[in-house]
């Protein structure tokens, strides 16, 4: 298994074991979280994006591959993904660097896989 | 002047100071700001919304301002910006209420303003 | 006005123009907040103790007065809420110093006004 | 050894390198850090619940599995904690989502070690 | 009175209702606060250049403000500590640059002030 | 391999799979990273410790090694990087404490490796 195939079982089970806590607030937020990126007065696919840069700054390596799966799956390429990741890295500053080389890396791991799931 | 014409002077004129310092490290990070929102892989206006929730989530006001104006002038709507605004909300939780308050607010102050130069 | 009076008077405006974009993703997150401090497995206002540590460390001086009004209504003492900003101080360091010398000019103002309305 | 117990190893080696540097003003913090959590004007026990919160939305993993084994033998329950989480989620949005799921993973490993020493 | 004389009296007031609060964590908390920039294995200078560069990544006006001036009383030169600001600006991106313009704006209400009391 | 080495060796691969990518606002960032701690207003040994403060306060260990590998190169003593370190501490609070223990661990691997190439 590669790092994002394991990442994305790790992330399965433990979402599993958080929702099985069974906390109505904690299910909401979930809820409430995908449907930020569903198809509204933006398209959804512009909304991955959006979450990647957030996620960038914040500097989650866990919700970077998150959204770069999602990304990669909306049909964002390489060098459009690349290019949001240098408005985080702008915004962010050098902080941010180790998490462009963990995205990048995750990138090289995700070519010719669109059709993931997550 | 309203709220937003007096953030712009006092903008320009901080902007000026710290120019005048004549430091080429910062004269240099300055430009590679500017660029980072020029159309490349992406179009300038989509960075430009990545530009606004990197921000929100990040949770400053003056830098929210900054990239609603451009949005405004890049011709985003007010429910795209405000969808924009809720991944932020999201990613970014309830600590960001206050700086959804304040894009909101500035928001208002922009319509019918898509010409107003920085 | 005092300084709290005029905070509470600016949140009830800006809340309503947020409200007012009738976006359901935000309207949600607003429910979902006010809900996270009802009783449940905790107390609320062991809860409304929680969000003000966490608005201190977080270094948000409108969300630590949102808390300081909330904590004071529900009963909380001034030696217990100074003692709980003492936590968020030693957790986050003397970057959260400015913001515990605001939450205790807050407090000042809030003295014999556990019925105040948000 | 589970991963808890590994932390637990690894933060004693690594806590007495940092205090074998011999530096008065960490180990004068390190004391003031520990004084915080004792019974003052609010009970210890729920100043750990405190410092698990704001542990959780400054995403700190380590502080939040420290804060998760203090709450358990302070005799809080399972769904206390979790309710408590939910704050901390709610204020810190969805980039804490990789922290709950620590946090859960922990807690599952905490199950009858109310006795586990730090 | 200058922007920088009503902080300089705003602090010491508000420093003084925290401390009458006469909670112990707190008191010592602001002596070892004090006490980490005193001569030391580094000279006390030094390390008013370090709590300036963390005040500015943490993005904090007040932590600015009060390190410029103990900077100032140290004796750096505006170039000096303008360069440090580059450090800043660059370890933590263009959402620091709203604060750089507060230093700047601040370091020139200094100029021929370096005998100035906190 | 000890864990500075295998750091070294990951950091520099990865880094070479982002310049690979061919971005130029990416490797602008880069190149103006690296002269940020180059000899100016200030000698750049007194900016490599600005630059570990700043990223012990952000809370990156991977950025904390690199600085921690830079001090030593130019000639820091363990006693100066502690005391660095402490303002770091002092600033940002108990949440920094994991990586406090984590720039120890690190600093005793290098000791006697003043020659390291990064």
């Amino acid at each position: 298994m590669s790092d994002i195939d394991e990442f994305i079982a790790a992330r399965r089970a433990a979402n599993a074991s958080v929702l099985q806590q069974d906390h109505l607030g904690i299910k909401r937020f979930f809820n409430l979280d995908d449907a930020a990126y569903r198809d509204d007065a933006l398209p959804g696919r512009v909304k991955e994006l959006l979450g990647l840069v957030a996620s960038l700054v914040l500097r989650c390596n866990d919700c970077v591959d998150y959204h770069l799966i999602q990304c990669v799956k909306a049909g964002w390429t390489t060098p459009e993904i690349v290019d949001a990741l240098n408005v985080g890295l702008v915004v962010g500053g050098s902080i941010v660097i180790p998490h462009v080389r963990h995205a990048v890396t995750t990138l090289d791991q995700l070519a010719g896989r669109s059709d993931i799931e997550l």
